[in-house]
């Protein structure tokens, strides 16, 4: 077995991840749980942290943990303040906040980075700024899918800005605290999706469209077990059409995520006439974390 | 004290209205509570009722019950199937559903209302179609106050067409059970209202613009007690832009609503630079009701 160099950790509002990697960034051991942080009461970080990763430390002391995502937020571990677009990616690794373990050892963890468009609007993101690093794209955009999802504009190995689009919250919320979800029915046709892909464009806005999710089924148009590809079509939808408009990319796009959903977002890009070129979330995470500490000279 | 005529119902999904009118429709006397459709349990639609008019009804047996709202609906007493668009009052009139009470008395139901748009997408109203007759307009756009607000195109005293918004029930849903809520603190400053009219006129949609109502308060732009306002102008702004969008409106439109939101309504609109004529939603619906009992030919 090769020597364990690096344990990285991607800790975000609802999970936690953990990988101990060796020196070339192959996983060696994983864990993951429910124990995002917003699960963690009383600030029992270290004790949380020691329980997914306690026993890779205890075998080597000198492990560094090196951690993105919420847990650099205000109600995370220690703030970690925001970068500033644009950002290089030795600007993001120098603002690095350094947390020391019981043992002595070090936790590295990635900060955030806001920006503030044209118009001096701002927006955040947290995490999603390692995942972009670790894909070594350095021109382009990129869509980094999550509960909200992030639409990066790279430009000579910078992050020149972004725009947030709470797609997955919307779903979640409309779904299960609006009228929307009434009368879905189970199992699943995700026939639906296309529908509601159609529905996006349509004119009025998604205060308007949304109610076609009911009133498709009301009078008979649809089935109840399209409503919620429907409804996820509807908004996976409105936010290309909202992305594309903002980013304007010239036919290809890079896709951060994987799974299911991913691929719905691939067709639905690729039916806008775009060349998607698709990257790995936990390849992403490892290289992105292993990339800011060799850039802070640390291996 | 003038002679009763009928009883006025308004029965929704959250609350049930009732009025005693006399024979030019004065309000004799008045019942609310939060007795609407979704609060009825195991079909106790007579009783419910009579908990509200009955004292009424035993001083008049004869009384008729006039009554609009989801009460109709699948889910209510008794369906009365949809009128469609274009719809004339008197066709409207001709699909009122009839119930018998217990002492053996009339009550009268509004149906609800369909249309499909120039795609023939469908939309629904219910409740709604009585004010809108209740007013006497016969030509232009008016806009319904609600959980769901409708703007609804009437031309040569029938409704064309119509088109729901979600926006009462976007902003409960976000408020409540998305991250937006959470920055929010008392008391409200409604300076708010007017920065979330101007969000909703940024590129990228609402997927991404409601994202500013955390962005701006986390990067200091925006104190959290403009956090609801914003949100309420986000929706409202999102919901007139995209009603314009639709209908087209030439300088003027009516509004159905009163209150503190029907003067926002007012006001956004105005900006807009539309001449917005006001209509009182309980005077509406007592017209309403009686316009279609007369229609059938009873007072």
């Amino acid at each position: 077995m090769t020597e364990p160099a690096l344990v990285a950790v991607d800790w975000g509002t609802s999970r936690l991840r953990a990988a101990l990697l060796d020196e070339a960034g192959t996983v060696l051991e994983r864990s993951s749980a429910d124990e995002g942080i917003m699960h963690v009461e009383g600030g029992r970080w270290a004790e949380t942290l020691d329980r997914h990763v306690g026993v890779w430390l205890r075998q080597k002391p000198a492990l560094r943990v090196v951690m993105a995502g919420m847990i650099g937020s205000r109600n995370g571990w220690v703030e970690a303040p925001y970068a500033q677009c644009p950002a290089e990616w030795s600007e993001i690794a120098a603002k690095m906040a350094l947390v020391r373990r019981a043992d002595g050892g070090e936790v590295w963890i990635a900060p955030g980075l806001f920006t503030r468009n044209a118009e001096g609007i701002p927006d955040v993101m947290r995490g999603e700024e390692t995942l972009i690093c670790g894909t070594n794209v350095s021109d382009g955009i990129m869509i980094t899918l999550g509960t909200h999802c992030k639409w990066a504009t790279l430009k000579s190995g910078r992050i020149e800005t972004f725009a947030s689009f709470m797609t997955g919250e919307f779903f979640s919320a409309l779904k299960d605290h609006t009228i929307l979800g009434r009368l879905a029915e189970d199992p699943v046709d995700n026939a639906g999706f296309v529908k509601g892909l159609q529905a996006a464009k349509r004119k009025g806005g998604l205060l308007h469209t949304a109610f076609q999710t009911r009133t498709t089924v009301l009078l008979g148009d649809m089935p109840g077990r399209e409503v919620d590809p429907f409804l996820s079509g509807l908004l996976i939808g409105s936010e290309i059409i909202g992305g594309l408009e903002l980013t304007k990319p010239d036919g290809m796009l890079h896709l951060l995520g994987a799974g299911p959903r991913a691929e719905l977002y691939r067709q639905t890009l690729a039916a806008h006439g775009y060349k998607v070129i698709m990257h790995d979330p936990e390849q992403a995470l490892i290289a992105g974390l292993a990339r800011l500490m060799h850039l802070r000279g640390m291996k």
